[in-house]
């Protein structure tokens, strides 16, 4: 994509921004590096805003709301700008409205809830909440980054999904401002509410079509008492993919299980020049972590010890914290080295049952051989939620066309496998062409009248979702964001 | 309110009925006994339809929402009929849609997931479930009647919901038909899933106005090895509700806790001829149970005793199952025996901060002196969800207007204490005053414009949860429902 400005400089616009400068002083940035800075996400699509407005205090986003009605701008929220999938972008130019300034946490223990603005940092939060012993599960792999208001607005997951849920489950109140700058409180900080239609639930996940959101009250649980993890090593993908199943039958109940294939364990390896395990190299590879009180762990690592016994090649456990520490490393390792294949990644989230996982990843090893790409596959094997990537050469009109019909393929297979499109990253820009897979004419039809009625001027993340968007038609920007390590 | 028909006669109700039985013969019944069976649900206030659908198979629903599309006709869905709120009374006639037909349900013991048709009975559901050591725990007083369709529409709660959350945190996907009669299927059997608006939490509490619900495919967990139950006396409602504060304050992660207030206690006591403790009559009381692995139950009963000791006026412990039974048989006492005060209940299931709850107690005190009704209070004290009963003669004018303004007052107090109206009942009729109260006109306007958006025609059940009904001024049939006792 070309850094354009598709509706940026009509008359309007330029009412609405003298309006805003006049109602909130201060608020409102048009200058070079703003506008820049505003236009990406990690999708690395720019697209300009015409400004950018720095929320100080939620009420201000009522206001931008009534102007942005009253003048039709388009708007889009945005936090960090962590998004994978370009639900940031501002695609119709308009305000990009920066959530970040609304940072305040007030914790309550006793109730064991967090009000928390939207433009807190998750990790932030999970530290402030683990000083007093509680714990925000929640862990999006961006969460020294990201904030809550992303993570509530696309629903994030993370790798402890599998035993603690998701971004939703921690959901009790949200407060925000409708399309037409009205004040809205949908739930509150309480444990039970079933007062009218939940639209809750509606904006959560929603991307910031429906509503923006200002806070959240957000449920806490206890802090676990102890960790424990493990690395294991299997022959092949299925062997670990069928342990995954059996470990559950068994009743192991890990806080994160994380698979590795046998191409991403060979790009880690080679970028540091020796084998994950000694003798074994090139192995598919099972991370897990239990937590709970120290008699639960020992009695889950037992069992879980003895379930490998017969299935694993090699296995690690960390005794300590900095050992555990480089077992994580290696997962991170391979997201990284996977840049040694190709420049280009195509990271697709997609989940299905977690019997079907062994054939999904027998699927990625059919397509590299029929589309000539590296498929690398990683991910949250405890929930079915595989992280598949197609690596290629953007330089290559060749490589691009066949990684484009690669991953059309992969979501065909996902959906027939029972599976879904995205599983923690969201439509935004770049699932949107395979909304039509997944869900009937009736279900997005559904989700259009939805969609209107609660915007009904279409200002709300204008092109999101519904558009179908082909982003490999579009360059990204080369830009250097703030989680970018290499 | 008298048993009467609103729009049943119609020509096109005819034309309707005829399309009807050539398309699926055998599912209607225009009986007397059938109509009206489906008039009425635990409200106890009648509606006629003008004919009941007993549906066999899912796909039945799809072709009533077309006819009933084509023709104009309302559709009530139905399942037990045990709606404490009027939620299934046919208030506009047209057809009662009675799912309780489509009662299959299958197990997966690996992804622990139960797919269950909209007809199945709770408690038979959770039987099958936990023959296989796995645990559903949403638990309303219903469940032995109740089926899931309906605990899903209106999000039903429990006890146990301090600790495992109430049936929308079970719910990952739900299959069923749009108001015209197109199928859906919003989320799937998969534990991650952020693929488009996310229109299943939104049909989840929609009191069947929104679509109807066919099937649902649910969350499983372990269940609990072991369970532990004590009583505790207090000397005050507000020594008992402190000492919920400070348990949870302690860390107790109680699987249930119930509070009954000394009204509540009096009436047991005067049903049964003698105090629940010896010498301790008229207390207020905690019940408490403690569930999950040995060492973890025997870990929190000893904290529970330590922080009890100085707190209670008297306590006991089951030691046997059927011990624990005596002890749950008081709390249900309690909520027979209030009949004993007057011929009707008001029963208001709304919530407030943890904190909150003492000052709720003390206003019900004041309000009963206030409006000369006795106010029996008891509930889920761990999530703040008390049932505030206001019991009056339903033949004395001058106490029905009295306990109807007792009612508009305690609202008010609710929403003044930071609370909800409604925790685990819903709108259905019996709130609909009160939505008012709870929510601003503009989240009124959102929520009735995605009522609008779904159901454009206004079929799925009409008059539920937006229009104002004064459920007081209607007169109660006098009948027997399966779960009455007295």
């Amino acid at each position: 994509m070309k850094v354009t400005e598709l509706t940026a400089t009509s008359k309007n616009q330029s009412s609405a921004n003298r309006a805003l400068k006049r109602r909130l002083p201060g608020r409102l940035f048009n200058d070079k590096d703003s506008r820049f800075h505003a236009s990406l996400d990690n999708l690395r699509l720019s697209c300009l805003p015409n400004a950018v407005i720095r929320v100080q205090e939620a009420a201000d986003v009522g206001v931008v709301l009534q102007l942005a009605t009253r003048y039709g701008i388009p708007v889009t929220s945005r936090g960090a700008g962590s998004s994978a999938t370009g639900s940031a972008v501002p695609l119709k130019g308009g305000w990009a409205l920066d959530l970040s300034g609304l940072n305040q946490v007030v914790i309550d223990p006793v109730a064991r809830i967090a009000t928390v603005g939207a433009g807190v940092v998750t990790a932030d939060l999970q530290a402030q909440v683990e000083a007093r012993g509680l714990f925000f599960p929640p862990d999006p792999s961006s969460k020294k980054y990201s904030t809550i208001g992303g993570n509530i607005a696309c629903n994030a997951g993370g790798m402890r999904c599998v035993k603690y849920g998701v971004t939703r489950d921690y959901v009790l109140g949200l407060q925000g401002y409708l399309a037409d700058g009205s004040p809205f409180q949908f739930g509150l900080p309480l444990k039970k509410y079933v007062s009218g239609l939940n639209l809750r639930d509606l904006l959560i996940g929603s991307e910031g079509t429906l509503g923006v959101i200002t806070e959240a009250n957000l449920k806490l649980i206890s802090k676990p008492e102890k960790r424990w993890t493990g690395m294991f090593a299997f022959k092949s993908e299925a062997a670990a993919l069928k342990t995954v199943v059996a470990l559950f039958k068994d009743g192991v109940n890990p806080s994160i299980l994380e698979f590795l294939d046998r191409q991403s364990v060979g790009c880690a390896e080679q970028y540091t020049g020796k084998p994950i395990f000694e003798g074994q190299a090139r192995s598919a590879i099972l991370l897990v972590e239990l937590d709970g009180r120290p008699a639960e762990v020992r009695e889950q690592r037992k069992k879980l010890l003895a379930l490998m016994e017969n299935r694993t090649a090699a296995h690690r456990e960390a005794r300590t914290e900095t050992q555990a520490e480089k077992l994580w490393q290696v997962r991170r390792t391979c997201s990284q080295s996977m840049f040694s294949l190709a420049d280009t990644k195509l990271n697709e989230d997609v989940v299905v049952p977690l019997e079907k996982q062994a054939e999904l990843v027998r699927y990625t090893l059919a397509l590299k051989k029929e589309i000539g790409l590296a498929t690398p596959t990683f991910g949250h094997a405890g929930d079915g939620n595989l992280h598949v990537h197609i690596m290629y050469n953007r330089d290559s009109e060749a490589d691009a066309e066949r990684a484009k019909a690669g991953i059309h393929k992969l979501m065909q297979k996902v959906v027939e496998l029972g599976g879904v499109i995205t599983g923690e990253h969201g439509i935004g820009l770049a699932k949107s062409p395979f909304m039509s897979i997944q869900h009937s004419a009736a279900e997005i039809a559904a989700m259009r009248a939805v969609k209107k009625a609660l915007d009904p001027l279409g200002i709300l993340n204008p092109g999101k979702i519904f558009d179908a968007f082909e982003v490999w038609d579009h360059e990204p920007v080369d830009v250097r964001l703030p989680w970018d390590h290499r």
